[in-house]
């Protein structure tokens, strides 16, 4: 049976890469996506959303548009550099015929996680904005989803460039009171965070390989990656390639022994000048006894790159 | 040549082994203490330095008092379950002959970097202060000072106990605004933390040697040790003796390369609910260019134990 997964999307072009994986991995079934502003505006992170979903051949997959800003503060577009300013390295693809369904993101969560109990997992890749409206409206389904994957937090490897806290990832730092309320939710939660994240490597040669042997459809996603790339080569010279996010968290959700896993305490601080956004992990045993996730702290970047090499060849 | 150091110091009882090494180590020339409030009173931290002198039949060099508090906050005494409610782990050492010089802590510290520009080892291991007193009133001892190796900070390892704050050291937690001002100064600075102190240990075999074949000094100090020790077994089941935490910061005042180091980027968080006084390092390269320490990841323990051993022979 392959395993139910709701993927939380900011489309966004590592979001585009997770999104053909998770449409093509034969242990995955998606649900549907919800999308949520981050890399891109929302109403662009949709629309592309719909887009990937024609180009895999999908299109009846349900889409929901979620929210457009963090729940306490407005949304200033910064990721440009990274994803182009269409959110898919300034690739133009067609209009896609779908729309998205008449039903905000928070509502079609809570809809799918109620009608499947105990069998979906949340896999937020984006910030955690539409996970954390669902949560405070139905604080039951945290007691119902299978797990929430989430792509996000930093312990030891540095956070993203350009702003003036050194250890916040993207999507804490996108939306940390939504954060906040996930690590508070009960739910049985996995953090795939950048000390896993950035050990892995989707290289020049695996997309020169996707590009030569793969399908029309792997061929336009190299197509859009090699914006990403090249920003990542401008921030981390010599990386020839990018890291694989937003992937490793869908992957984790049907492989989760890929992962290196420590049990703690995580708590997402909200006020400091320094740290606002930063996962704050707890190791004394006062916070072991109150354990509420699992951090990856390392993966098996070669098992994973194969799984993903192969997976984007379908 | 052996490397004056000036030992500022909240004794305590890891202070008092590391005032009694820095006393006999051959590679030590201590010029002079200074005391802080911290592990307990300053007052009581003054009376006990005298006391390890006297102990060690050094009881004419120089001990000067200093701050009673932090810089912002009134002080409250939390250490006593760690080092007694004397700071001494309850045993009673006879009242010190000498006195404290009629001059403040902080203003020591300037008089005796000045006058001997660029030799002195400044060695603070506990809150920092008289030291934060010193860079306020006279920032160009920053320049003067050969090295500034702090006992402080952790950057994996978990952070004191009984604390809201998970990822804080004590002597960061006492003082987080003269931490700062440290951190600012552009002194050199090594940090010696947690990452590196919790490595160390002072074994029960070790006491017992040394309580066999040491000293009278030697045996007294194990005396005083046990009270520790027995704090640490409790927080640390299984742990048969203690960290070495402001020994090693004194060692690493004429042994450098005891310690693996990273040079990087680090300010202290102020204001966080989680976070207030946590050592926040910036690795990425907007980091790196502004780097203003080295900080101990780890430490050659079992040469260090050697060398404290030895040392406490003597």
């Amino acid at each position: 049976m392959p395993q139910k997964i709701l993927l939380d999307v900011d489309t966004g072009i590592d979001d585009a890469l997770a999104i053909y994986y998770a449409l093509r991995h034969p242990e995955l079934e998606p649900v549907g996506f919800t999308c949520v502003f981050g890399n891109t505006d929302v109403d662009i992170a949709t629309t592309n959303t719909l887009r990937i979903l024609e180009l895999a051949g999908r299109p009846e997959l349900p889409v929901a548009m979620g929210a457009a800003r963090s729940l306490l503060w407005p949304y200033t577009r910064e990721a440009d550099f990274v994803h182009g300013s269409n959110g898919l390295g300034d690739v133009e693809l067609p209009e896609p015929a779908a729309k998205a369904v008449d039903e905000h993101a928070a509502d079609f969560i809570i809809r799918m996680v109620k009608e499947a109990p105990g069998e979906i997992a949340l896999c937020p890749v984006g910030p955690m904005t539409n996970i954390g409206l669902a949560l405070a409206k139905a604080p039951e389904i945290a007691g119902l989803v299978k797990e929430i994957v989430v792509m996000g937090s930093t312990l030891a490897h540095p956070g993203i460039h350009g702003v003036a806290r050194p250890m916040v990832d993207a999507n804490f730092h996108n939306d940390p009171e939504a954060a906040h309320i996930l690590m508070q939710s009960s739910a049985p939660i996995t953090l795939v965070g950048m000390d896993a994240t950035m050990t892995t490597l989707m290289s020049r040669e695996m997309m020169d390989d996707i590009r030569a042997n793969g399908t029309e459809a792997g061929r336009v996603l190299m197509e859009i990656t090699e914006f990403y790339v090249r920003s990542y080569e401008q921030m981390h010279p010599g990386i020839a390639g990018c890291p694989l996010h937003d992937p490793l968290a869908v992957a984790a959700c049907h492989a989760p022994d890929l992962l290196t896993r420590e049990r703690l305490r995580i708590d997402i601080e909200l006020s400091g000048a320094l740290t606002r956004g930063q996962a704050i992990p707890d190791r004394r045993p006062m916070g072991l006894e109150r354990a509420n996730c699992e951090v990856a702290t390392g993966v098996d970047a070669p098992r994973f790159e194969a799984m993903f090499h192969e997976t984007m060849l379908m």
